[in-house]
């Protein structure tokens, strides 16, 4: 049977913005979404987040890119049609759909909400669904997605703002809570202060930590204290200033996807501290045993988080009022945006206006 | 003031086995022991284990050492006198001492039954005490030492093979204890059957989990399975054993001090598994961040424990039969046996007969 195109294969025409091979370029896409089951919710897309992923993945830096693709897994938007099995949802409804869009339900993980940890997780974009069709994500028009893995965004939430939440902010709140860190008072280091680290300044500050932001860049000193109202600032290749905050942590939270030096970072931690990996650089990491062992000492890492916790993380950033710092960009503006994503020239997260933009570009 | 002898700080003499410099050649020395103060506890020594780190610290090869050195911190033997104050220990008394004999009793790890953790810690040997002398070890006939740092030997347990838990023995108990891999019916993984390794396998055996040993040498898998009960065993050279094993390990405790990959045994813990590192090789470990992510796993550290767990680890021991496998030697050998030792000949720990051989070779 020859191979249906993707506007062929599903009963659902849907457009948006796919990369069409390794060039990573975006353009405009004629595709279709799978008609919607008694399980899932369709949701017109109002807002996607940019992860630095999507920039991985359209250039398959990670191999296991499929084309064309359709980045995005930080979308959010508002119910249209819900199926008959539905419990959750109703039209209207303000609503998100993160990292994943499926997983098998029956494992170890699925049965107590880890379902990102799945080994049949399947990723929102550039996946092979239930049905052998490829998944495409949140640089388009509509969704269709099993409410399993649908959050629902509470109405105190600016959608646009809150669409990073979906990703960098379940990477960053999941680890502090699993990993203890979540004590007020505790004081905790950030490193990188891009779309997570931002992040992860804010939701340790709800959390009742004390925060020092940790980075290359000397003149982020000023936006982390008065822009994110951390509470100090080391600048990490400045020795007199990490041996001054030497064993001051209980937690770190490493959002560098660059090659760095562990060492100055497990030595900023308290005695049982933890310093948590949610960046992943391509290079391993040099791990001296000796400061873990004296100090009894972990490295942990952390990916994302099962819907539950995500959704308990969306109703905290509502109580909290948390949302990312974001610039909104027309679906045009894309592959700049990308460019300067590389450049880490954006204060924190680019955010496409789906819903007002996209259709005009088709 | 001319500095004084070693026989001649104290009031009490003593004598024992000390290196006189970083050939770490162990010879008879005479020295002195302080004057049991209200809160000592003073014991006549009559086994004392011998630690791989005995071995580093008469050839000075972390670079600490003060000679003359007398080493020994695995002491146990029976209680000869008490001070006025001492409220836990009575004449006749079975106990013994650890790795370490002091600390300041005021930090916040030293409140929380961490005093191994304490930044003012006295380590048994080679130390310097509060009173500015330096510490003597247990390769020697009595032992001083302020009740808190003491441990009761339960009568049911022989003296001689318990020697070697107030090392080896907590160095393994207690992070399977902190890092939550008690739990029975977890499958542990027991890098390394050596002094360190065949205890890991006992304790973790006792407290019900599945146990694989994991050893370059194939030859150890008999010894491993029939000797210490082990579930299994994998050779980590073994690419075929290594990956069928992927992914099934909930915790595994590494006592190899060699340079070794930690790659393969991230791999084979199921996701949120703990790596838990009890050996410190001299060159850093390679640590790649994509598997520790992918799976919520961490590496830690772990090193000794305080008192209050250190005697419950010798409660654990004696409620479930659990010992260590020993050679014991007349203190004439010890020499003969720190070069046995290099070569990681002895299964598995060697203990000197202190009561019945040292005094003879004074």
């Amino acid at each position: 049977m020859a191979k249906l195109l993707p506007e062929q294969e599903h009963p659902v025409k849907a457009f948006g913005w796919a990369a069409r091979d390794q060039s990573g370029h975006l353009s405009p896409f004629v595709f279709s979404r799978r008609a919607r089951g008694e399980k899932d919710v369709s949701f017109k897309i109002l807002y996607c987040g940019m992860c630095h992923s999507d920039l991985h993945m359209i250039k398959n830096e990670w191999g296991n890119s499929t084309y064309p693709l359709v980045p995005g897994h930080e979308i959010v938007g508002v119910v249209t049609e819900v199926g008959s099995k539905v419990e959750k949802f109703k039209v209207g409804h303000k609503v998100g759909v993160g990292c994943m869009v499926g997983s098998c339900y029956s494992c170890d993980n699925c049965t107590n909400d880890l379902e990102n940890y799945c080994s049949q997780m399947i990723l929102t974009y550039s996946a092979k669904y239930y049905d052998g069709t490829i998944t495409y994500g949140g640089y388009s028009d509509i969704m269709v997605a099993d409410e399993h893995f649908v959050v629902r965004i509470p109405d105190s939430l600016p959608l646009d703002a809150t669409a990073p939440l979906l990703c960098a902010g379940i990477t960053v709140y999941s680890p502090l809570k699993y990993y203890g860190l979540d004590k007020p008072g505790f004081h905790i280091g950030v490193v990188g202060l891009g779309g997570l680290g931002h992040m992860a300044v804010k939701f340790a500050k709800a959390m009742g930590a004390k925060v020092t932001v940790i980075s290359t860049s000397p003149n982020k000193k000023q936006e982390a204290i008065e822009r994110l109202s951390a509470d100090s600032f080391l600048v990490s290749r400045d020795q007199d200033q990490i041996q001054a905050a030497t064993g001051t942590m209980d937690g770190i939270i490493d959002t560098v996807s660059a090659s760095h030096p562990l060492l100055p970072l497990t030595g900023l931690l308290k005695s049982h501290g933890k310093l948590i990996l949610v960046g992943a650089p391509e290079k391993p990491f040099e791990l001296p045993a000796f400061p873990l062992l004296m100090g009894r000492k972990a490295v942990g890492g952390s990916c994302i988080r099962g819907m539950k916790e995500t959704q308990e993380m969306v109703d905290f950033a509502a109580k909290h009022g948390i949302t990312s710092d974001i610039e909104v960009i027309p679906v045009e503006y894309v592959n700049t945006a990308m460019e300067r994503m590389l450049k880490a020239d954006v204060r924190y997260r680019f955010v496409i206006d789906i819903g007002n933009t996209i259709k005009s570009s088709i």
